[in-house]
């Protein structure tokens, strides 16, 4: 099943249900009015939004077409949003870079940080920073959306708790990492809104690139149209998100509609940029110029300024974009 | 105008207006089907609440009877719950218990961190914690929730975003403080679910006791029945609360019912424990532990253990609790 959440005016927006082609979608505000309120009331909604999707399919609804434009994020707001660390080589790669202190990298628990929901931007909007010569970066991330995950839950009931799978853009202001990190109380100003791609998707709908609790899709990054990375989130996912999900939770009970993310997707390499047609690249600016300081002395590639332009998506066998796609580009407030 | 939330079977709660003595309430399920809801329309809907309260204060409406067992905190699920640190005499205090480096305190900017507002605990909830050895500390607060706040927001801006003002128990478990901290990612474990008084009071209701962006009322603190601390929560805060959005907003909005805390109320002092009963004390156990250490060469005051009670209250000069009273006792999941 593919949902997602067009513009109605509200700040929830209406819940769709999306064709596997992703062509055409039918309202689903008959059987909940927003995907918050079918996650809080998932298994009574379930059945008559797999019901929707089955007629959409056997063309018994017509439906309207499906335009990205018209998509909110596909929560445009939510109660929790949680970035785990799941690919140890991100951190390994962007350690160097944030001042941080040279401490052990965890291999055993993963490292994790709330994040801001109350505003979580739509996939085409613009990515609206206060300035641009913050270091502005992107992270392409999978993420998960969860059902109610009870306190101290294993990892059976966390990897049961995984409602929808979709991809996310969190936009990262580098030179502000250092001093949130060195207060000491963590991320805040480096994290502005994160932006989502239109769809989200059931693991059952997955079928096989959904197994041991990780995406086995390359996620693409193109930037200003040239391909800059498309490591494949299956690879290297050292935790996987029911571990992340373990650790969430470990001292509360995480609510319905939390999203967590796996951390940026990264695949061990030494790979320099431009990345070639059949290479693995980067999905964020911050490793790439890791392994360029490594490899040349210096790092090459620029972080973003206003007017570029960063596509995100997730791509299935055939190419198609799973999630639809991350489209965004950098404007100054 | 007096709001709270009240148990009907829904994650958000029933909205109610109370009356100014506490003693009484009204559904506002006409006028918006809960806290959020209003909050998400609030100049829309406060000439109903209003017109609702005033009926309720002449007796043209008599109401229900007021119950605290019977709230939910007033936005069991938040978008975004951030905490300030307005009080720099509790960093202080508390910096050198936690491990944390010896950076300069910063008096100019004030940190902050990002909280989880999936699960907002009643006021009358069991404290959960998945082991009482993991130094169970409450925070007294004082916390505005906000209207929708533009990134980049100027100081007048801030202040008149204020939408409702209450007290909340930021519970942390202080053993959790340094893992979270050395990891470089901010708060996540050492900070389970955050409590609410049961009443949210509009600026304009609470009168010259809201000036200066802060609240000039005693927040009184009971541990087991004796007096622990009751600072006053406008003396010595050094960012108001428009600072703390100022703050908040500076790479990012700020959606409508974001919940900001002025961080633990702290009074600069060197009383030790037992708190007079005209003295001030403290709104949390780390920094009572601090100051013995100073004092005795020792800290002598326990953290908390299951069973223990907490009881937190702003006081108004009458001695009534303006906003209902947190009382929580500890438990293990």
């Amino acid at each position: 099943m593919k949902l997602a959440t067009i513009k109605n005016g509200r700040p929830d927006g209406q819940l769709v249900v999306v064709s596997r082609d992703l062509k055409r979608v039918v309202s689903a505000s008959r059987v909940a009015p927003n995907l918050q309120a079918a996650l809080d009331n998932w298994e009574a909604v379930t059945p008559a939004l797999a019901a929707l999707s089955a007629e959409l399919e056997a063309g018994a609804i017509a439906g309207q077409p499906f335009d990205p434009r018209n998509c909110l994020a596909p929560l445009p707001r939510a109660y929790q949003w949680i970035d785990g660390a799941g690919y140890l080589s991100h951190l390994e790669r962007v350690r160097s870079l944030q001042g941080s202190k040279d401490e052990q990298l965890q291999s055993t628990r993963p490292l994790m940080y709330q994040g801001a929901s109350d505003s979580l931007s739509a996939p085409n909007a613009p990515i609206l920073v206060p300035d641009d010569d913050l270091a502005v970066d992107f992270e392409g991330e999978v993420v998960a959306i969860l059902g109610p995950v009870p306190m101290h839950a294993n990892k059976a009931k966390a990897a049961a708790a995984i409602r929808l799978l979709t991809v996310c853009n969190d936009v990262s202001l580098r030179r502000l990492v250092v001093d949130d990190l060195q207060n000491g109380f963590g991320f805040f100003h480096a994290k502005p809104s994160t932006s989502f791609a239109p769809i989200v998707v059931t693991p059952d709908e997955l079928g096989s690139v959904w197994r041991d609790n990780r995406l086995h899709l390359n996620v693409r990054i193109m930037i200003n149209d040239a391909l800059f990375g498309q490591p494949n989130a299956g690879v290297d996912m050292h935790f996987d998100f029911a571990d992340l999900i373990v650790e969430a939770a470990r001292t509360r009970e995480l609510g319905a509609g939390t999203i967590i993310g796996g951390g940026t997707v990264s695949n061990r390499h030494d790979e320099g940029l431009p990345t070639k047609k059949d290479g693995i690249g980067f999905a964020c600016i911050a490793e790439a110029r890791t392994v360029e300081k490594l490899k040349y002395g210096k790092a090459r590639t620029p972080f973003l300024k206003t007017g570029d332009r960063v596509r995100i998506a997730a791509l299935g066998a055939d190419g198609v974009a799973v999630f639809g796609e991350i489209d965004q580009t950098v404007a100054v407030l």
